[in-house]
């Protein structure tokens, strides 16, 4: 078996046209279409075809290389009506689960649909996620996103106002919350979600941290944690290794918890 | 459709029985076992055909909780012959890939088969692992932790002294480079990757990073960058909100790069 | 004019006596006195007269090396009744006042002297230190590792309850307050400082800062921050470079405010 | 004894007006001139004779604050010609040497003089900084800004190249060393330092530490450490407390090491 041919580059193919550090686009490849910078341009026709890996030239000679876009990359680049998760949380997120191929999924709010298209490229064609947001516009938005990432077949998303009885699931294998107030969730959630499995939340604020570690208690969650995710990119370079010198310090704090099923 | 049947624990299934932060344990469900700690004797016949998050006692009448084992509980559980790889770490590195359920991979060394045992959860039953690893007692170490995981099928272990040539794929969909000397991995993976796809590495040494970026570079990977992902746990307690006092302050250093087809 | 005579080593002064990094000692010279260690013996009266550098030699054959103890080396080994303030978090809270040769300064609580024998040296004669505890067997142990340290003359310990009002100074320089409830010292402290100058506080826990801050926010203090220091130690070795695997990873938040005189 | 009359401004004293954390000026006090921002103009002849931690209004009514600048204020605004130390460094490094008022320092390079500054501050009246610099244009600019801040009395310029045996003094407290290759200079201030006594170097880039390191121990210094020190700040809000998104991530790391006396 071997795949080569679906390494080619096609009609409607995302692919991350990489020129260095500061020109970086993920691009959806339609014929007719240039993509340019201050390096050139060039014809999005004319790398149909080629491999991905594929070095090309602008109009103007510079070298483009036509990457095939990682996880992160789909995340970092939709289209956002809202601040994202960032991956350096999300991975570490999901590992914090049991989730995989065939898992059905909670998430809420649905934002911008970074999380969303991540989540439905894990459960893969046999799993669902069931994705929530009180917001037509945003849910709108995220549609597009998640559909050009190609994950949409497996994304059921339903506009709701974010109350404590809403979910027309139960038994699901994860539930992921990021909303402002993510306590006022965790009773509809405990509904929800599986016994002994996880609900993982973030929030910014130590405050929301806290008031949703006592929601998590209240309802019988256990083995409840709460974890920064630091990241601090080495640059590697002739003149010396060393830290970046400024960059992000703060995002999110993590929370993950498991559902236990009180006796009676 | 539920698979609420699905959470009913059953003989061979893997229970994170806890009972408090300090004790808490990866166990393998077999009838006529016990599971002890100071805080009682608990018979794991006792626990089949109870639910995911069920709430038991030991004999001495303190609460246990049958919880569903996270990826990152099967990771750290293993039975390790190595340093393995921490899952703040893989997270973010398999989502620096594009690897998802199909996927082909490449993983060296196997080590103790923590990261192959997470690979293979998330290519799913259409993808596979390729591990290769020199020494077959870390071979047979790691067959057997990934085979409690549950995750053996779709795994093909090889052993090989690790030299340039050997890799017998073509076309995978990512390569992950866990040794000491990385660098002497290069031109097996440069060939043996997809176009445009990734290659991930780490070390816990400045130097290791160093050597490897220069061959990632030799070999024409492009947008190759180098990250550290730094856990910090918050302590959520009634008497006060803080960081923990201690803990690990470093793991290694992650690398990511991306192989472009050189133009002849 | 050369302080080199200075430099030896005399009855009664301190030296940090140093094999390697687990085994180094801040020692009184006391002629008559043996220090002991697995490397074995060493007779104090054998170092007097020499000069601080000096590398000796224990009954076993093994160097030690007579070192001049650092300021944080003073702090580091007094003799501990209660936590005490980092290195790295005093050092930058110093720069953060504007103290210096000559300065009145109030400290609350003395606890284990660490704090007070740093302020005493940056002072120096012409200084004062006002330190206040409400534990005598807290005082009589911070006098002792003060006096050890040679820095006793410029302090003024008092023994008080901490109340509202009770500072017996006016118009000192700053306020370093290292105490549980701090934000119950700030109307004593509005009247003890000087107007514009600076009042630094830190605690290990996030509500406490908060109430501090609220605190220092109705008294009218003025340009108010909070900062976390955080030390990383790196290994430099043959083998490679990298962080320390294990360490402390949070020790206190760090505040500082300056007082601003209400009009009328 | 009172210093309540050194408390009010005067004609040529530095102040750190401040409006809010966007508009904070380090002020001489000239009068006949003015402060301008967005939020209004002050003539500075107003503020003389009122006490630091005055309040006053700008032409347009809004609140400024005359506060005493702090050690860390002279640092940080001192007129550059060159990366300047930060003060969360400083303060570590300053407690990791023997100094203080009384004590002889060697300084090299003086770059912009904010290292002098402090320096000068803490050894007072009756010690003395060395500062070493090879570019005449730097000392200028150094010796305005150590002058500004009232320091200029202990501090003694020289302007040499850097080679390996310049130092015209002996048994200096400490060393400070701020070049690019600080390796150069062992040797030399391996004669310069007292027995037993502190060098200080810092380096943004890991080869450098090594190399540093390296010589250091070619030159018998003991006790060598490196250490990277980390500033988070904290954001303490209304609506919630978290460490800020952005900012500063990496400055310098901070190598220290003690020298020993080879034995003959």
């Amino acid at each position: 078996m071997t795949n080569k041919a679906e390494n080619v580059i096609k009609e409607k193919d995302l692919v991350l046209i990489y020129q260095d550090e500061k020109r970086q686009f993920l691009t959806q490849v339609v014929s007719g279409l240039r993509l340019s910078s201050d390096l050139g341009d060039l014809k999005l026709s004319d790398i149909i075809d080629k491999p991905f890996g594929f070095v090309g030239k602008t109009h103007l000679g510079r070298d483009f290389y036509c990457l095939k876009p990682s996880t992160a990359d789909l995340m970092m680049k939709v289209k956002r009506t809202t601040t994202i998760v960032y991956p350096k949380d999300l991975g570490y997120l999901i590992l914090e689960t049991a989730i995989g191929p065939g898992s059905r999924v909670i998430e809420l709010g649905t934002g911008s649909g970074a999380l969303t298209m991540v989540l439905a490229k894990f459960i893969g064609p046999d799993g669902i996620v069931y994705s929530y947001e009180r917001r037509e516009d945003f849910i709108e938005n995220a549609r597009k996103n998640v559909e050009r990432a190609g994950f949409v077949r497996n994304v059921e998303f339903t506009c709701a106002e974010i109350g404590q009885k809403f979910f027309g699931q139960n038994d699901v294998d994860a539930i992921f919350i990021d909303v402002p107030e993510p306590w006022a969730i965790v009773p509809a959630a405990a509904v929800a979600l599986k016994g002994g499995h996880h609900l993982v939340s973030w929030s910014p604020n130590v405050e929301q941290v806290k008031r949703m570690v006592e929601a998590l208690q209240a309802h019988s969650f256990q083995r409840i944690r709460v974890k920064e995710i630091i990241e601090r990119e080495m640059l590697v370079r002739l003149q010396g290794v060393r830290p970046r010198e400024r960059g992000i310090t703060h995002t999110a704090y993590l929370i993950r918890a498991q559902k236990v099923i009180a006796m009676q």
